[in-house]
């Protein structure tokens, strides 16, 4: 039996892949009156007073609503909200599972932005966070922009984020194996859609230089006819000269390839064309814009992918966690940039240089103690960054 | 210390009375591919093909969401939805603790009707069945009103049905003590909210024919001025006589009462101008409308109250975790009279014939027996009225 079928047979054994238990005992008169009324007047008019006494009355202080719209569900496009929810329900239990952060699973019947934003600020004080999840670009900016701008917790869309923050860690770690300096090398992103376009910012934001980002019409530069805001925005910030072509014209010399698109995007002779020490990431998932053992045939230095079956998986596993449970821990009214830069490095730490190897550069998915590490950055970057509530 | 100051040091050391927990393992890379990518496609797309696997391939099938507006929260009224969050995750501890129904709070931070309708209509498919609660009257009718017409699972204001359910069962067992029947009692209910106006309307289901409702103005007839749509619908189907006056005018010569008011708004002179065999249901919490002890000495013959600390309590518990059981045990499209009156009878039933006595007219919270034939009941019902999906 295949991974599709077995998974399918566990979903079904499963009924769901959360659980909502109680933490109160209620088993007699007295647990009722003091979980249920009359006693549960008193945590009421306590939060009906102070209105923060609800993260630790309720359970807001340790709660995630991990969120979608349904419209782009992995790899499988506009499925809908139905259909989506198992993707959501897996999160969920990878949030429990790896920082203990309760996650609960909503997705919203509608693809209209206006109804996403005003449905989400509807029920934003339920929870302590709101994870975004696979949203289509270039909507799931704006829904976030707005949520940012309306709420006072932490909003965090993990397809953007999360793989910008573990692509870059993974990318400080083989930079350091090449020996070369972020802000000196060539990067290449194809895909520029939600993903490709995080990743370029928060590349810039970490001190690269020389981003070009490519899509299915080649090379992206400002002014190209048809950019969205999104993809305008991020072309006056990239591709400086201005380059046209497509993806093979622009990967030659260059030191970085990243790739968010599409199965076979890289072939051998585009390796062949970057420079020396060439570092790819080709993260398509399930197959990769080239195979790690294809691309090393071609010279790459480094490879890593979204895969679990080959080196250096490129997974958000490794920050979604951390990072909501480091910014609900101090109550965290966003996770802004600095707590995203904190989890990069992070992570990018949890590698011993002793262990850094071309193989190795970055944490496998189950070391326990990236969260932690994650967590307790974060965490730190926002009371340092005055995005703490306590 | 008292009940109050307990409760709030319990919801200290809780941090809430909920939690989401993982049904799936996920600590190895195998686990890691069947709950979540890439194997996670493949429940996506059967539930793609067929939206009612949703039901089984996600906790859908087992998942309630407790919804409020903050609106009339206990007997604490309008305290908004982060004050309001303690008592829905109580109600979603019991629906786990008496059913075995996973329950999920959600607060919504508005009071426009279109809002909280909206933003219910929009999470829906993430959930099998939406449990309303602590919503003002008269908005409370309409969002219900409307969620059933738009949704096709469950919609069920446990404020009016389920207290006019436990009421119910509560009765018929009363009038086997005084050997009346339902159909010539004099039934006078202060209160003219959700609850009594629902109270109202199920014994009239029943088989009622005489029922009075009073509010703060005095006794509610058709035409009264300042009736809301609500108040003037159920005054064309009470009051036939449309007798105007006090509760005290309108309680004369009733055989039963029942109080969902205010502490003290019956007096012993009230009670001695009942009919001989009062049957009186003082519902205020905390504070009953008349002590047990005051009724039963002006002459009452059964009393039943909200409080555990009395014979009779008359508690929701009894009715809603089996009755939103038995409605999605059979994916039950809606809650409709015949299930809520099942569910009734149900209950009633609980009490041997035998055992039967003016202190024992209903069963007690804690009854495990309870949920389990309430929720056969209900399933059965909603099998032989047509809604049920399977």
């Amino acid at each position: 039996m295949d991974t599709q079928q077995k998974s399918l047979q566990k979903h079904e054994e499963w009924q769901g892949k959360i659980e909502v238990i109680s933490r109160a005992p209620i088993t007699n008169k007295e647990e009722l009156s003091l979980a249920y009324t009359p006693g549960v007047a008193a945590p009421c008019l306590a939060i009906h007073e102070d209105p923060n006494k609800s993260f630790t009355l309720t359970r807001r202080g340790n709660l995630v609503a991990v969120i979608t719209d349904g419209s782009a569900v992995l790899g499988l496009g506009n499925i809908g909200p139905k259909a989506g929810m198992p993707v959501m329900e897996g999160k969920c239990a990878l949030f429990k599972t790896f920082a203990d952060v309760d996650a609960f699973p909503i997705c919203i019947s509608s693809q209209d932005t206006d109804t996403i934003v005003d449905t989400i600020v509807n029920i934003a004080d339920s929870f302590g966070g709101i994870n975004l999840e696979d949203i289509a670009a270039p909507r799931c900016f704006e829904v976030e922009k707005r949520l940012k701008e309306k709420l006072d917790i932490p909003v965090f869309h993990d397809d953007q984020h999360g793989t910008a923050i573990v692509a870059g860690a993974a990318l400080i770690n083989a930079l350091k194996i090449v020996n070369k300096q972020l802000a000196d090398v060539k990067i290449v992103i194809n895909g520029a859609g939600a993903a490709g376009i995080a990743i370029a910012k928060h590349l810039l934001a970490m001190g690269a230089k020389n981003v070009i980002l490519a899509d299915r019409q080649g090379l992206l530069y400002s002014g190209r006819e048809g950019n969205n805001d999104a993809k305008e925005e991020i072309s006056r910030l990239t591709n400086l000269d201005k380059q046209k072509g497509t993806l093979a014209d622009g990967i030659k010399n260059a030191d970085v390839f990243l790739g968010v698109s599409a199965a076979g995007a890289v072939n051998q002779d585009m390796v062949r064309s970057m420079n020396e020490g060439a570092i790819l990431f080709p993260m398509a998932n399930p197959t990769p814009e080239i195979f790690p053992d294809e691309a090393i045939a071609a010279g790459a230095k480094v490879v890593g992918t979204g895969r679990s079956d080959f080196p250096n998986q490129i997974n958000n596993v490794l920050a979604f966690p951390g990072i909501f449970k480091g910014a609900i821990s101090v109550r965290a009214t966003q996770i802004n940039d600095a707590m995203c830069m904190a989890a990069t490095y992070a992570i990018a730490d949890c590698v011993k240089q002793e262990l850094l190897s071309p193989e190795y550069i970055i944490p496998a998915p189950f070391d326990k103690s990236v969260a932690a590490k994650v967590t307790e950055a974060v965490a730190k970057a926002a009371i340092d960054s005055g995005v703490a509530r306590q």
